[in-house]
């Protein structure tokens, strides 16, 4: 049984993360930590963890593995020594999803707390890279916009059927801004309304664009659907997040133009873009690909991430729609695979339960 | 392993029994039927069980043990052979329930279909009845606000604190009313919105009273808290059930007057009787008595009904408030609760995720 | 053209006062304060009051007439010189409803303010003393759940019809706490979730009690439906407020004893009771008695109050269920009812607006 | 006084015009028809319509003005012989939207019941069609989704300072899909849920593309900014509608790339484009654009269009984020504006009130 630890339990992803630890058969959750709640039985902070008999402590304990659901910066500060120390991380923030410090810097504003590290961390979307996650020691969990939109675009890009212009509409619930009080996500000012927001740049679109372009077919390679010449190298992506009045769940709505003829025209394009996708993900046991249009609904409290390709045969553009619970597959759902994956574990094991529907 | 039937598994509880038992260790669910949706693969009616290969079929089939989700009447009817032949049955309607068929037909509109097994039907609420249910090859499942008020409720009747004049006042979400179509549950109308309904007499009414009386100490019987020769013999129930917006969920507050002289004046009651409630249900592992008023959202999809008693020191009132999910703890869950006392199998066994929160 | 001023216009309740004088013929919104948004355009403040052209102000300017939307205390210390000055003024705080100063102290936590001036004060329900209204020049709007109880109880308590146990079980919308934050507001606690509070003793129960005592028929006078010998004087209310997730609105569900002799038995009482409010309502333009249980939705945005009186046969209890907008009815639409009757304008100017439904 | 017609006003949008009308002071509903509801009270069929003493008529009667709410092809049938008549009509359906019948029929499966009057009708989008609203005796009122994304795209796309390939993706509440019961609309399945549909082709992309292409300026003409030699002629338009848990509301986020050369490189392009966005619709009531993203709750229940352009600098995007409520600005509102212009009334008249917010 591996004793595990969560670094700062106080939100909304610390939470999901003691919530699906709990059935785990392998792993015992043993030690909480939280600096506003310290001191408080976890029963007090979540009423709905007091299955467990924990105390929320100023520093975790005693632990074979840890998941860090800090803000960034600080959590990769707090990582950083157990990484050093040995110990296998998940570390759910951004710190160590970017590359390049510098893009860091830029779109986090401050310089990056463990630079050295970053070459070691992995970026930690099993399905897209299930071989890094298996050999690393420090997993640099995904965004949850991001895991939407990567899902939704891998296999076309990696195919080289569309080209770099893409559009990422992105909806999520309101428990995507996390525990933290705003007006914006006052019940009375979120509740019946939807808003996008981000308009100037939001910090998941470095990492969209890193790992699009690290996926990115080169020009010069054959490519399955033929030549490709005019491959151009470097996605360019415009992404908008919405607010919509809902708690869980993400949906995005991914555009790009089709490359002329690597798909048929007109009707028969929708079947082979869906075959592509099917064969992409066959046998994968949380990404499902889907014969009609996915509600989030459908995904609520579990691991599984429903992806929906078609095209605009009028525009020929590849339209695919997404749809995830951002606080799973999003964040701790993921999470969970990763470190099955790390540990040499069943890759589903604890996260087999069903969406809760409806 | 014991291979599982849920004959109707088209409406919400037949689904959130198929839900739960996917991870159950003991019970695998082998078969499913539905009249409107026989011949389509399980995926199709409800997509979150496409990790369930099962199609719907007219008629169940070969299976050890049985819930039905069917409406009344149609329940008895489908079941009534089953258990004859000696099969365990879980009945989810409320074909079972009243032990009286006349009372059934009262409020029911027909004549019983199967009154011959009444008597061998025990009332499924584990937590009141365990001895019962674990003898029983029929059981009828409680109603959803009838589970939620008997909880609340049975520890001061069974004390002998209050008196019978007892009104409940329900709130629950709108998958309650079942997945039937109808103006009442259309988004556009129900969200935003609240409303009463049943003020000329709700189905569950008789189901609460009947058990009311059962557990109604005698006024004869010596009392916990003092000689109640003043205690009347059957609780006169108001009942008022409320639709709110949102999906899943009842809370139901209690109201009932104290009996004088059986609990201290002033603020020292509250602790009292908190007391007697917490003794009550020491050991339950689904039923919890709080300490702050809960919210629904606290057991969402997990079996656990929160109580929470208090007194009202200016009027001399027991105030009782409590919150479980309809469907789990009110349909499905304690379905597969009672289905595991049937078994001997550990009672917890299946049910033990905590709620899906926020 | 009455030039009105209102004193902290950054709440919900300063805000619908704005949104409902924008289309009031005879009063023109001419000055607006706000602690913290002194210096700010209204239309920064409240995006949906940019029609009008108003920066919010410290201090309100020279208007002829005055709202008071400040939080108790703060409300009697500002409104206390004006009215002092003759200026007509409503109050939405709790300031000037409890007639007793003591009572006052005992539930906000302080000396009153201003107790001179509470023997001028008059509780502001226009529907049940339109005539103190018409007279005063200091107007204590009622709270949003003692106006839904109040309409829902006044008929049967005139007539003498009901005992005095007294059960308002209420559920309102988030708006009611406030712009304020807080997690019980976050919109992913409130949002799928129901929970009652105050059950310790809301600050509105003694507002309730004090307006019923007050409309208590006397057990000497003679009564509309027969004698009345064993009428108690005084209301035993217990009231419970419960939060569910929408943003307005307000219903009520108000138990009370028939008292024996007063109404026929059996189905009977209920066409009787009803008859008896709406004789007691006829030709009131906002309180109208509904035929079957009412939802919030239909009195959304405006200034009707629903009310359903029924029986319970089996045990002898009144039942009604009140339904209103809370910012409207409840506050706001109430206010300005109020102002109307003050300075002899036709009651339902700028407020025959129907519910926006759905 | 204008006596004023409702052809079926069972309906959302009939609902929301009877609403709408009661506070206009020129106009009187006097006459409403609905076949389902024919015979009843207009109050029974919408209690917050009770203000009306109307009953609902099998066909209306003899008004000076009529609007049809009816279902596309019944509408054009209904008020064919209306128009040649010589009645004013503003028709809700989409009936008299596309200029050319075979486009009709393509898109709505049938013969075009009228298309000789084809030629008489205008598009109703007042702001971009007044002078023809003026002057017309038929008026077809435009689509909720086209309302939202030609207010977003015309400044733009008649500045010349966009290329065609445009991608409008929005987002409704779902009173956008009417009355009419569905499980898709389903309280318990619609909420905490968002999803796609229609994208296959929703009918009012040929709408959106109708309108878009006739103010797209020709490649000859001179432009505002600069040459325009490039420009081609005619858009190619994505549109993917989303279904969101809330009841009114639409927001549309339109991406479409900057031609090259139109606006400056960076920032300044942001300020540059919002000015152009002011200048287009300054004087325009209805019509707001606002600085930062807006909310559709902030139009909730007004005629209100707040339109936010901004671009996105990496991409050289143009994006654009427009809401309304589709029932008010995206239907009854509308049709009321329309109205007013017919008749020569002040645009304004009877659409006056603010947003309800919250």
């Amino acid at each position: 049984m591996v004793r595990v630890g969560i670094i700062n339990v106080m939100g909304y992803a610390g939470a999901d993360l003691a919530r699906l630890l709990y059935t785990h058969p392998e792993a015992r959750l043993t030690s909480v930590s939280g600096r506003s709640g310290a001191g408080k039985p976890l029963a007090e902070v979540f009423p709905h963890l007091a299955c467990y008999n924990l105390m929320v402590e100023p520093e975790i304990g005693d632990v074979d593995f840890v998941f860090s659901a800090l803000p960034h910066a600080a959590s990769a500060e707090a990582v950083a020594p157990l990484v050093r120390a040995g110990l296998p991380v998940v570390d759910i923030s951004a710190d160590f999803r970017l590359r390049d410090p510098q893009e860091y810097a830029a779109w986090y504003g401050g310089e990056h707390p463990a630079p050295d590290l970053l070459p070691q961390a992995v970026y930690g979307l099993t399905e897209l890279n299930r071989e890094g996650v298996r050999t690393s020691r420090l997993i640099a969990n995904p965004g949850c916009y991001p895991e939407s939109a990567l899902l939704a675009l891998a296999p076309a890009v990696k195919a080289g059927i569309i080209g770099p212009e893409i559009i990422v509409d992105s909806k999520s619930g309101i428990s995507g801004a996390g525990r933290t009080l705003g007006l914006t996500y006052h019940f009375a000012e979120a509740n019946e309304s939807v808003s996008a927001y981000g308009l100037d740049g939001h910090r998941h679109l470095p990492e969209m664009v890193q790992e699009l372009a690290r996926m990115w077919p080169p020009a010069e390679a054959p490519q399955p659907f033929g030549s490709a010449q005019d491959r151009p190298l470097s996605p360019r992506v415009t992404f908008t997040p919405h607010l919509i009045p809902m708690t869980r769940g993400i949906l995005s709505t991914c555009y790009a133009p089709l490359l002329p003829g690597r798909l048929p025209m007109g009707e028969a394009a929708k079947e082979q873009v869906r075959e592509l996708y099917r064969e992409f993900y066959r046998g994968e046991p949380f990404v499902r690909v889907v014969d009609s249009p996915p509600s989030t609904k459908q995904t609520q409290g579990s691991n599984l991430c429903l992806v929906y390709p078609t095209v605009d045969v009028r525009t020929q553009r590849l339209v695919v729609v997404s749809v995830l619970d951002n606080l799973v597959k999003g964040a701790a759902g993921q999470a969970i695979q990763n470190m099955n994956v790390m540990l040499g574990l069943p890759e589903t094991m604890g996260l087999e339960a069903p969406a809760v529907y409806p």
